[in-house]
């Protein structure tokens, strides 16, 4: 019998989610079953995308049931297996409990190469983040050369990932972010052509007009992680025939902002005959191969940039991922649950 | 010096706009330079993109000058000519005023054969709007055999095409129409499998619901016309991966209804994976002889019904306008200016 300590989902959380609606417990866990294994997590991934399963309403991850762990995506080392494809020692991705150890049948679960890139970069560049910036930047937006692309959340996981990629395609790239230490940052570190603050914006028209000065072209993409003021402020900077890849919305997930009226955002889609996308990065699985192949080198070549804030040990999970809703990391959130193999070796 | 009647701009309108924003008044011609001729209109059509020219807002259209003529497609016949191009006696399509005459230098007038179909015909079913129709389903929405369409404003011109070209492709149809005789016509003369009446609902949650039973297995594409209740009621029932071609949103145009809020449309876009795509036919004239090659034959052969609405004489266009806004119309409206020449002889 093995325990492990967990974080379940104490309360569904109305508006702004708070620590009262997390709850650290100690479980059992199962003894293995043929077929199984059991995991040490090392590295875990907090993402926006967790507040949606928070909550009861329909959303393209089913909803946490309140008292159910809190799940996550994470790296870890296989302790013990009565599976035929893993054995202890193995190294693997995959998606897991907010928890110290887990069982798991294997699905879902893939085994990462340790020697190939810090392990934490498979929650983040090697992982779903930068999957999902290259997948909206190539299969969604599908930005050329010479166009502008407007990118939220800059320096967050996936934006950071954008403007990389985009600045590597040639195109403008303009980052959105919150705070002069970040805009600094999406500029020396991820190569973004400029950057604006949305907090140093007293509201949306001003955030505009900064844009239309740093996009003398106008906006053919919009990487749309955040809604809110930033896409009030990019909708009316759109060239016709503009792309908006809609891939988060952020700032209405706690109803903290207000958002623009629905007609005149229809009416701009209309008028300028732009394509709103919405794209989840696990319908398109089938291109991991394809990115991975071009963006494994460039990661190995030094040539992506990435940030993480980490958080040390389970218990810290919660505040970390409140302060994630509220834009307090800087890029990649982890939460650092056991000791990595390869820095102990 | 020929003189014309002609109708105005008398006023921008602030929300529904009223007779009071359009005046009646009497112009003069200029006399014919070396390259244009001078046309009698026989039939002029009425659109509901008009409300937006009326408006000094950006749009994909300019706004009409205060003070200026209101602006129409319209098949006229050519009176007189200095134009090598066209002679007296040619019936063509273009833009002109509203207004008896025209002289014109023929930038964007094409002739059309008299003999090949109704000369109103070249304002409906073989013009803008069932071009619009087919251009929608064909090259945005991409509405493919088997799959569920959703059709607002289904008995309109651009509406009703779209039912018949999306039922001669096996789709299943379930059109949205104001009224119990307008749903009526959907179903009994364009085909629709089902046909919702959206002013006998008593709210979107209502509406959605009907959509649900005609629509056991989802919708695929919904094509928009109207925005408001409607759309609110679509969103729902819209299937991963759905499409939504945006072209109107008449139920917004005047400020009459109120619109459901920003973000849960978003979301719904994002976690349905759903592309919106206005779209504007001008842009896709480069398929207009792929259209006709297609629908012609469908016409000639009686496989494409239709419906107008003809208001008599210029100074009926007004009021005409203002109720096709209201939904008054069946199908296209029309304005007989002047006497069809095939129907006299």
């Amino acid at each position: 019998m093995t325990e492990t300590r967990q974080i379940v989902l104490a309360a569904r959380p109305e508006g702004e989610p708070g620590p009262e609606h997390f709850r650290l417990e100690t479980a059992t866990l199962p003894a293995l079953a043929e077929g199984q294994f059991r995991v040490r997590l090392i590295w875990m991934s907090l993402d926006p995308y967790m507040r949606g399963r928070m909550s009861a309403a329909k959303s393209y991850v089913p909803p946490i049931a309140v008292g159910a762990p809190m799940q996550a995506g994470a790296v870890a080392e296989v302790a013990e297996s009565r599976h035929p494809g893993f054995v202890a020692g193995d190294v693997v991705f995959g998606y897991f409990p907010w928890a110290e150890q887990a069982v798991t049948d294997g699905a879902g679960v893939t085994k990462v190469d340790p020697k190939a890139a810090p392990l934490s970069a498979w929650l983040g560049v090697l992982g779903m983040p930068g999957f999902t910036g290259w997948i909206g930047l190539n299969r969604v937006a599908r930005g050329k050369a010479g166009e502008t692309i407007v990118v939220s959340a800059a320096t967050g996981a996936v934006g950071s990932m954008v403007c990389q990629l985009a600045k590597a395609r040639g195109m403008r790239v303009i980052g959105v972010a919150g705070g002069a230490a970040k805009c600094a940052r999406a500029v020396l570190d991820y190569g973004a052509d400029a950057c604006l603050d949305h907090r140093g914006a007293p509201d949306a028209r001003a955030l505009s007009k900064a844009i239309a000065e740093q996009a003398p072209d106008g906006v053919d993409v919009y990487f749309e992680n955040v809604g809110g003021k930033t896409l009030e402020a990019v909708l009316p900077r759109m060239n016709d025939h503009g792309r908006i890849a809609l891939c988060g919305a952020i700032a209405w997930y706690s109803g903290a902002e207000s958002p623009p009226p629905l007609p005149p955002v229809w009416q701009t889609i209309l008028v300028k005959r732009l394509t709103v996308q919405g794209f989840i990065v696990t319908d398109h699985q089938a291109h991991y191969p394809e990115f991975l192949a071009e963006v494994l080198p460039m990661v190995g070549a030094g040539r992506i940039r990435w940030a993480e804030t980490v958080a040390e040990g389970l218990g810290s999970a919660p505040a970390a991922f409140l302060s994630l809703l509220r834009g307090g990391n800087d890029g990649k959130q982890l939460v650092r649950i056991g000791a990595d193999p390869e820095a102990a070796a």
